[in-house]
């Protein structure tokens, strides 16, 4: 791993970081903020959307003071691999910061796009051992749009990785919603069985049982209704014991500047249950 | 003037605005948060530093909460007059992004270069007259290194516009630094009393009294020795009744990261200056 930048803020240490990682067989870049103090952190994993890499909420998402105060790490991997070498989408939605966090079947996508992979092992592994005061046993993730699904999947999928799960304006069932539709088809084929391992509300639906959700949806989205769909997650925790959490916000849009109203909250939320018991 | 965005954020709303500049001739843009309410709010203005824009802060500079919570509305304009029209240097710290607040009177700058009237008075007045919940009758001003040395410089000459000043790492003394230098003689050509015009700490020599100045300076800022200098300003302060309250702070540098850090403070200082008494 090489440090890139390491700049003082908020009385802790903000890190951009490269790794030529395994399962992407690319250079991955990634940014982790670490509280002052010796640890060991709980370690809150923020996965971004569309188009995004790890510098957006790096920069906009004004995470950093309360992560200080309640001594968490906060790691901001990036959406996909990326390089002249790997196959990209005709659109923004498709390809490079497009790989909505799936472990890619199909050509020419299967070479590099293996983001579950990466995120759900390979980063985790990395940052326990680089970062001596990260305390991997603890670990929530939250995520914004592509991101929000991602991280919604992963938790669900990792109930003893992942000990709080929240999301920003998550797509969430990429089965149904046309961004969805057209990455599952080109990442993993036909075949909606394998789609549906990668689908939130089908997870629920199977029996995943995190105790609780929060969820936070602007209602000036512009992507609320044909790719979001917020009521689907709603429906699929209905006659569930999962307490969802789901917070309707009249006027705010799909930006950081939504996010980063609304992301002290979800620290404070995580850092509840990830402080709990150790 | 015309509304470029409006995003809702922290309960109020951040604008980007546009309008045609009397005082440059250009088109400028800059940044306005609006809290919720009806106000009548005081204004904080914030100049930006060399290469910035209105958008460095108003992405990076984590201010809307804190001018959410205490009723005040955030402007940030450009650094300079900018287009293909308008003069520029051959570095960074001359010419477009690097206006230094001058009122220039040499060619080729003086046709667009006349920034201190702009943040003086055309800008408050646009202001004042576009956000009727602005109540310009209590202004504050803040800034960043060049933009540092606006608001020291602007807020001193302006004792009866602006209650209370503060800086994140400024140029404490143009005339004593290689950037200013290089922009004085170019803006205002080879006459030191027209240059003294602008240097904060003349201005302090001769007889400039803000109550309290808050200053906030890194120590791993790169730019401290040679540029920086804040212990010009604590020399011209000395045997002043000057408040000087300069802060400075192990490790940060002169990035974003710093600035986001204590900028809280600062609108807290501020508001306090500007909601004492109305």
């Amino acid at each position: 791993m090489e440090t890139i930048s390491a700049n003082k803020s908020h009385h802790g240490t903000q890190y951009v970081c490269s790794h030529p990682s395994i399962a992407t067989k690319t250079e991955m870049l990634f940014s982790v903020f670490v509280p002052h103090g010796d640890g060991p952190f709980p370690v809150l994993w923020y996965l971004s959307g569309l188009t995004c890499s790890h510098a957006n909420v790096t920069e906009k998402g004004e995470y950093r003071k309360a992560c200080a105060e309640h001594g968490i790490i906060f790691v901001a991997p990036d959406t996909s691999p990326r390089g002249e070498s790997v196959a990209n989408g005709e659109t923004y939605s498709m390809g490079q910061g497009a790989s909505f966090y799936i472990d890619a079947t199909q050509a020419p996508w299967k070479e590099h796009f293996q983001m579950k992979s990466y995120v759900e092992n390979e980063l985790p592994e990395l940052v326990a051992r680089e970062f001596l005061m990260a305390d991997t046993s603890r670990q929530g993730i939250t995520g914004h749009s592509m991101g929000g699904h991602g991280a919604l999947m992963i938790g669900l999928r990792n109930p003893g990785k992942f000990r709080s799960i929240s999301a920003f304006a998550p797509i969430t069932s990429p089965m149904n919603c046309p961004w969805g539709e057209a990455a599952l088809s080109s990442y993993l084929g036909g075949d909606q069985a394998a789609w549906a391992e990668y689908d939130s509300c089908e997870l629920i639906k199977k029996g995943a049982t995190p105790d609780a959700l929060l969820i936070d949806q602007g209602l000036a989205d512009e992507f609320l209704s044909e790719q979001l769909k917020p009521n689907l997650l709603e429906e699929a925790c209905k006659d569930t014991n999962i307490n969802l959490r789901l917070r309707r916000h009249e006027g705010y849009d799909h930006s950081y500047y939504f996010i980063s109203t609304f992301l002290t909250d979800h620290i404070e939320w995580h850092s509840k249950r990830l402080l709990a018991q150790s």
